[in-house]
């Protein structure tokens, strides 16, 4: 598998509808809330030790909200960047065709084509579950990034032994 | 297409049940947050370069909530009409046989057939199901605006082209 | 139909896991906020046109959030009963065989033989849905109490005109 | 069933993903709210008729809110152990092979062959519930815990009788 390894450098993660069920709780303040799901930093965790994990986002808004669970809790590198600006970002800090990405956006469904590999939650936008080369069983917020990540190194890493994590 | 297209002059959405999941937090303090999904933005800015859009609620206690995400973040026309009042000030305001309507409940349901075309989401009340020209796939607050908003740009505007939005 | 309509004078439904989802949000304060669907006020509105309803809550923790949505704005009688004095109160203030109850839980499961009818939402605890007289499609929250509605209209108080309303 | 009840002394419980959705609301002050389903509390109060019951938990950020539920709501024993510690906490505080745990995580499902019985909801990580000796039809946060204590009841403790709670 050790050829297989060395063709992925990175996996590159969108947030919300990714890391979260993609919904906003709002009150009469605006955007007051997002969910994250419980498995996905117990599947980063495991990728961590194989790649370089990066998140990114484009919500200005709900900004200090993502920070907070992706860069404060989970530890993960977080980067703001916008929709228009994503493309262009992407290709100058990473090489895409040695990199995984995971989105559920139509505009992530533009880019899949672009790199080594693409996944999408099961309740990802349709054309990004279609043009997605892996679509998770679980919803986004309910494991999808936790399975994503398995699948991740089961199929770039190697078997994973679940009984020596 | 082009005949097709001249017959739709406005998407008219219900926000409650449509934009949102319907449901409501309560706290002490009364009605706190609504649950809005994130794919449906996405389409209304595709939708928008095509058709006038609108929002109408009926929704006097949690109208602030809604304001913050349909008029202040999205962008989109909101107007406060209700439910006795929704058809009336609808006929003064738009041509309804060159409109499209989306709503979720059994009021929605019955100024269904008076629209050249009408959506429901997947969740809506049964009635309104029934009498909806289109039932989305998704659920509400998980896709559903969004993927009216797709169905409404192939059906009356032509094919969409995902790869040059 | 007007034989069967003079069988029920009343209507009693439990509140948490009925009108809600039967989920608690918690935050270091404790019991925060639950979660109302939408249709339901719909659905109460039309079946009190028939007949007199009333809802029961056990929940002292969170009584003043139920207390919002079901008195204050949907404008229903609501009274706090313990679970142990649930079935005395019902018998002293209703005649349980004329009145159906709408509930959830074990505990309500194992009173509804006493009623005329009853109703429990498709994702109610299991011995509810085995003695329930009926069992909505629709979950707690998204819509169960307003399918409970129509149907009882259409069950004891004739044919619904859903175009008359 | 007697000689079969005097093998178990204790059933263990996860917190999060098992009472709760598994899921975190997160506010730009971070870890805000938890959710917890209503059922689980009717059936662990038949379930401690029966045995000892406790609930273990990792999470530190959110240990205020879980404690607020569980230790204060519900009056369950409830110990904040890390996954590190987890096992040998378990092993010096529980004869495993006389022990129940439910479970969710792929942690979990590491320790879960340790156990004379394992349980995991319906939504639990993959391999969770492969590695489970049961695993419940309802989701964490919607009945699974209700559902995991009259099934312990019924297998290990004798015939439930519903009508005599």
């Amino acid at each position: 598998m050790e050829s297989t390894k060395r063709l992925i450098n990175a996996v590159i993660f969108d947030v919300d509808g990714v890391f979260t069920t993609g919904q906003f709780l709002y009150t009469t303040d605006g955007k007051f809330a997002k969910v994250f799901g419980a498995h996905d930093n117990d599947g980063i965790k495991l990728l961590s030790k194989h790649v370089n994990i990066c998140a990114v986002s484009a919500d200005k808004r709900g900004w200090e909200i993502t920070k907070k669970r992706i860069a404060d809790d989970m530890g993960l590198r977080l980067e703001q960047v916008s929709e228009g600006e994503r493309l262009n970002w992407l290709k100058s800090n990473f090489d895409l065709s040695q990199s995984i990405f995971m989105g559920d956006s139509m505009h992530d469904a533009e880019i899949f084509p672009l790199f080594a590999y693409s996944i999408a939650p099961a309740n990802a936008f349709p054309t990004a579950r279609e043009k997605a080369s892996f679509v998770t069983k679980a919803n986004a917020g309910d494991g999808a990034v936790a399975e994503a990540c398995l699948h991740i190194i089961e199929k770039f890493f190697g078997p994973l032994d679940i009984n020596n994590i």
